[in-house]
């Protein structure tokens, strides 16, 4: 049985791996830095049901493929492709986006088969509505359009670090899957049939449209081809080859749902096609349990390209070296942060981490090739171009964590995102960018903070100048949402631009940014300028409601004003996704500053517990999918991902204890339903990998982190240069939340905060803890993070 | 005026070149290798009315670039994209056809215009029904519909060799334009306005749909941007980008008929766009006669390409030496072959010349790249890649044409023909190849007599024994239209195979010339077998009628049997555009063998005499648009090409003459109306060339041409070797067209054919002419041309 020898291998080589580790640990006991097993942490499933739009498919660390089973192909709710409580898997795609709020890719899809030749999916009786009803419903019907679908279920189900399995129960299939960077290799276990089947879809993708696609039958068990979509990236290219372990018995293309035959009075080839809607159907006559493996490359470049990906990466029929390979490689990231703690913490932290290594990934082939913005192919000269950069998102956590233990990615990143600027036919940085397509997806211009804050933290591997450059065109841009109105008249009107107040907000950060490298890097005139924009935050506070409010830009207030609103009307509001309440809390450069606007840490205080307390009758439209909530503080979307911080800059850091602890320990977790929102390519795990740890980067670009609470009793991070931070714990418990005291290398630290200085050099810190607030630690005025207005 | 200033500058430089060449004629005057001035005898009119399907826009010789008016935009007729008889211009694009019958390309359309911007390009009232009735009316009437076309009046229109200009009477602009091997220029010259635009329509392409596209603003002056076409070729890429000689003095990109503007709450770039439907629109305020030209290079790989050829090929904003560039090269070409004799005639000859160096042309960009049938980018190395292969027409005149005086260019060809052939998915030569597509049009294996052909002929430039691995697995492919049937029974049998008769003839004489390159290379097996499948023709003569006919795989004969009836039921006739009694002749390869199947030459002769003479009532459904009638000989299409010189295979040569002349005199001429067919890439006119010289290539790979009558006094074939062929024909005149003797190299030659071997090497062959036939001339049992069976 030659699933059961693979099974069986495997078992063999993990025996053997952690052998190894083990005799390592017993030689290299204090010696963190060994590569330990960790991959066994990472549970994939981990966010796929409900909002957090993870996807449990095999992926290596920010590798290009994804591939993994799609559950639904139309739903907006189901951004992924996968969703914990669908009961039917439709088939294996390629890429898939780790937990954003919009579905795209599910690129080239195979899907094995028993009895009739299948090249449609069939449907599920389900509609949005059915979903929103009863969610976690079981919504699979055999219906007459059944199609190459089938019902699976959660226990025959295997999802870890580069690996996926399941049986696919209407045709006793099991099917597995591993990646490599740019390739993918699935094994199919067949029973004994005269009419086995793999089905390649072409036409399918989640949600959008395959507009154009070709394909060519290579020889007799090599297929290749391309798609292309018009979806939330609207013009993209997918390119693959696919190899098959046996030559086909038989093989059809369908086009537009008929065969393509040879017809001599008109296109002579059965071999090849192009057309909107295409399949392959392989066909095989299997023996009981034998097992049909494909390994498939793919390419924004070409065929060939994805071919010389694929026999670069998978050159043999080797499913176990494949795998094991990438779990090798992420043991190696994840023991970038060894933590000692409850295991189902390390689950939820190591998949935490997993999730951040998912986005932004690798798009270029091994030949440096890649598709640029200007859709003309460049060779990568000098750097390695990544995709996926959701900057309104990650540039809160994600790359300040990259910052520390992606170091040389990040830098790569940089540099991508320096390119994307340069092929820009707006001059500008990407604001929300995949698969060489920007989408202007959310506000600002968040590639700065960013770039800044690797800047700042001396990050290695790209051009300063360069980057300044484009940072600074970008916020100059003349006609990029009303930035040349703002800069003129330091807010950005309502009546003239939508999401008004959340753009000024955003927008002032990004320029306090500009200003801190502006410093750095000696241009004192442009540090003047931008310093002063970092302060158009003023501009839209309401100094009677002390809120954040739109202005329209004759100077009048918005009216009327409920700051509790969630405005659904895009043409109407002048939040983003969210409240003015809740955005109110957006100067993370001057929070001082906002005290100093509210009247005192007083007011900003009672206004702060009122956001974690204010209950709204109900979830109003267009909020429905923000979870996570504590009275307004909603930590399913970004915008309150700094606030429970700021009670730390009123002097009441055991306020910032008590709702981190909450937040980490109820909206994070060890099951498929334990992400509280989408995670955003990795945001809203980066939040908990750095509060695991006891900080947080409040403020991107200050190099300051701002303490929390530690969820470990023990966490070191493994820094590329060899040097460790390790942050100790004592007494650590869920009843010992609360910080008696800190030290830094042994020395007592009061500051409710930790410089980036210390922790990239390497030391210890150490927190006591204890079931009650410390009222004394760390408030001291000159105890609290740095602002802009001191 | 900028315009008229142009015009100086061209008077100035044809007067200078016509001094000089002037000058060169005195030094050597017997020396016709010298480059004369030939271009002025091209006029790229000829064959733009009725069926020649020609295009009178500018071309540099074997030019990827076809830039020249589109008058029609949806007929079938109109293949070119012009018809003389129509009276609008809707734009000007950067390909054509010439010659074809079936439309494409028409890719990447300019247009100038006054008044409010135009982004469709309007229509006019005809239909295919009113164009069949009233053909050569002028059709155009302004209506509410009206959008960027314009009239024009043929007054106020100029086409010579790679320039051509017309007035555009709607807007009082003149435009003019001329082309390099991958760029184009267009210059404009305006009226004073306030409102003058430059139309771009991406969504312009002859008949057929463009089903995606995508632009970018470059710059203040520079578009980029592609289109792709489903179309005769099923996926087509091209790629362009345009540099204005001004900047925009405003711009807009429409999408789907709407403006793409700035969208604050989705995409946030009006400079560029994908999608169906594409127009671009640049807006000027112009002086009275101020000029603002465009240049446009194309690419099948990236608008990056078309950028490098554009910059390579027309770096500087000099349209004069662009168009004095091109007829440099035109003059270089059509002084390979320098006839003299009546103005008009050398009108007809040049411009069929012309007609022959449009087709196949250049597919790589200056870097060298170019797109391949398998999709990808490849490079080519050690050749030069080459498109557009209609060679079921082509290999019988085109490509023995270029083996005389394209040596060169025909061993690139040869070359792209076997890339295709290496990059086939059915590892198949080329049947009817354009832009990297396959059309699988018309029937037989004719990349073969091309290859064998140069073989024979001892082309240098390309590997024999690849070339003939290629031929072979072809003719032996097991899918392709029966050929295994074929290859195993001795015949096509009409229930499984249309066309079959058609098929059969042609097979075997592919095969005959196989034969004849397995012999010269010492295969002698496949040698003895290929021969064997060139006498198939014998296995669908009925003896009975003494003609070909369809034969069941059961042995019967075709009933009911008309042979004179045109079948346009594709899928019920067997033969190819004609009738029985055409295709029975087409034994190119043994024709003594047909006549001793007929029984003789007398019945030969009598049933040749028939078809000249057979009168047909009406044009048959489907045969409508085959003119050039002489009884059921029609010379506007391929399968009557040869068949007036079999007269001389049954030593009755004379009445080749008479036809012969008949054929030159009648259906060429130096009118738009003058070709009485389908130009079909060249093959027409190269008819044309070949006998105005006296002789042509009946069976080509058996290097012999067979003896015609001559129409010029005096030509004179100048070889790449150095070598000249001369021939005069004394007493020649439009009543002197019988031969009464010939004499080669000063030694009477008495056959009415003249080898390959005698051709080559130079030399000179004499014609005494005469008004009445000499009927002892080349009338010996050895004076005719060979035939397999002897």
């Amino acid at each position: 049985m030659r699933y059961k020898i693979a099974t069986f291998k495997s078992i063999f080589f993990y025996t053997l791996l952690f052998s190894f580790l083990f005799s390592c640990s017993k030689e290299n006991k204090d010696n963190r830095n060994e590569v330990v097993d960790l991959y066994k942490y990472v549970n994939p499933l981990i966010g796929t049901k409900g909002e957090g739009n993870t996807y449990p498919g095999a992926q290596v660390p920010f590798g290009m493929v994804q591939v993994g089973p799609d559950t639904e192909t139309d739903l907006w709710e189901t951004a992924s492709g996968y969703e914990y409580s669908d009961s039917v898997i439709f088939g294996f795609s390629m890429t898939h986006l780790n937990g954003t709020g919009i579905p795209d890719l599910g690129d080239i899809l195979f899907m094995p088969t028993i009895g009739k030749r299948q090249f449609k999916s069939g449907k599920i009786n389900k509609t949005d509505k059915e979903i929103k009803q009863n969610p976690y419903s079981s919504k699979y019907k055999k219906s007459p359009e059944h199609g190459y679908m089938s019902k699976y279920n959660h226990i025959d189900e295997k999802a870890s670090a580069n690996y996926y399995s399941v049986k696919l129960q209407d045709y006793n299939i099991w099917a597995e899957m591993s990646a490599t960077e740019r390739a993918g290799i699935m094994n199919f276990t067949f029973p004994e049939s005269d009419s086995s089947h793999i089905v390649t879809d072409l036409s399918h993708v989640l949600r959008w449209d395959v507009f154009w696609s070709s394909i060519r039958v290579e020889n007799d068990s090599t297929i290749s081809g391309h798609h292309q979509v018009k979806g939330w990236a609207n013009d993209r290219y997918v390119y693959f080859t696919a190899v098959f372990s046996r030559p086909f018995d038989d093989l059809v293309i369908m086009k537009n749902g008929k065969k393509v035959i040879y017809n001599t009075t008109r296109f002579r080839s059965s071999l090849e096609a192009s057309g909107k809607n295409l399949q392959f159907i392989a066909d095989y006559k299997t023996r009981k349990n034998e097992k049909i493996s494909v390994k498939i490359g793919i390419s924004a470049v070409s065929a060939q390209g994805a071919y010389e990906n694929l026999m670069a990466e998978i050159p043999e029929w080797d499913f176990d070296k494949v795998r094991e390979s990438g779990v090798e490689k992420w043991n190696k990231e994840l023991n970038k942060i060894q933590v000692e703690g409850k295991e189902e913490y390390k689950e939820a932290f190591y998949t935490a981490f997993y999730h951040t290594c998912q986005a932004p990934f690798i798009f270029q082939d091994v030949n440096g090739l890649y598709r640029g913005f200007d859709k003309n192919i460049h060779k990568a000269e000098g750097f390695e171009n990544y995709t996926l950069f959701s900057l309104w998102d990650t540039y809160r956590a994600t790359h300040p964590l990259f910052c520390l233990v992606q170091r040389e990615r990040n830098a790569q990143m940089l540099n991508s995102m320096l390119t994307h600027y340069d092929q820009s036919v707006d001059d500008l940085l990407p604001v929300w960018s995949f698969w060489n397509n920007e989408t202007w997806c959310m506000i600002g211009y968040h590639a700065v903070p960013v770039i800044v804050d690797a800047y700042m933290k001396d990050l290695p591997g790209f051009d300063a100048e360069r980057a300044y450059e484009a940072i600074k065109t970008t916020a100059m841009n003349p006609n990029y949402d009303n930035v040349k109105y703002y800069a003129e008249n330091g807010y950005v009107p309502f009546d003239k631009e939508n999401e008004s107040v959340s753009k000024t907000l955003e927008y002032a950060y990004d320029d306090y940014c500009i200003a801190q490298m502006a410093k750095k890097m000696g241009k004192i005139e442009d540090y003047k300028y931008f310093l002063k924009r970092a302060m158009a935050y003023q501009n839209v506070f309401d100094p009677v409601n002390k809120l954040m409010r739109g202005k329209d830009s004759e100077g009048n207030w918005r009216e009327p004003f409920d700051p509790h609103a969630y405005a659904h009307d895009i043409n109407k509001r002048d939040i983003t996704e969210g409240t003015n309440y809740q955005y109110t809390w957006y100067v993370p450069h001057d929070i001082n500053g906002l005290i100093n606007l509210m009247g005192g840490g007083d007011v900003f205080e009672q206004k702060l517990d009122t956001l974690f307390t204010y209950n709204k009758d109900n979830l109003e439209k267009g909020s429905e999918d923000i979870l996570g909530r504590f009275g307004e503080y909603w930590h399913g979307n970004e915008p309150s991902h700094h606030i429970a911080f700021l009670y730390n800059y009123v002097n009441k850091p055991w306020k910032t204890q008590k709702w981190i602890h909450k937040i980490m320990t109820t909206q994070y977790g060890n099951q498929p339903g334990s992400l509280c929102g989408n995670d955003d390519c990795g945001q809203m795990s980066a939040w908990y990998i750095f509060n695991a740890m006891g900080f947080y980067p409040v403020c991107p670009g200050s190099n300051q982190y701002v303490i929390g609470t530690p969820l470990f009793q023990e966490a070191v991070i493994n820094f590329e240069s060899g040097r460790k931070f390790k942050m100790k714990a004592n007494n650590i418990s869920d009843d010992n939340i609360y910080i008696q005291s800190v030290s830094l290398n042994g020395v007592s630290w009061n500051n409710s905060y930790i410089p980036y200085s210390e922790i990239i050099k390497g030391g210890e810190l150490l927190f006591e803890m204890g079931p009650s607030p410390n009222f004394n630690w760390a408030v001291a005025d000159d105890s609290v993070p740095v602002s802009l207005t001191k």
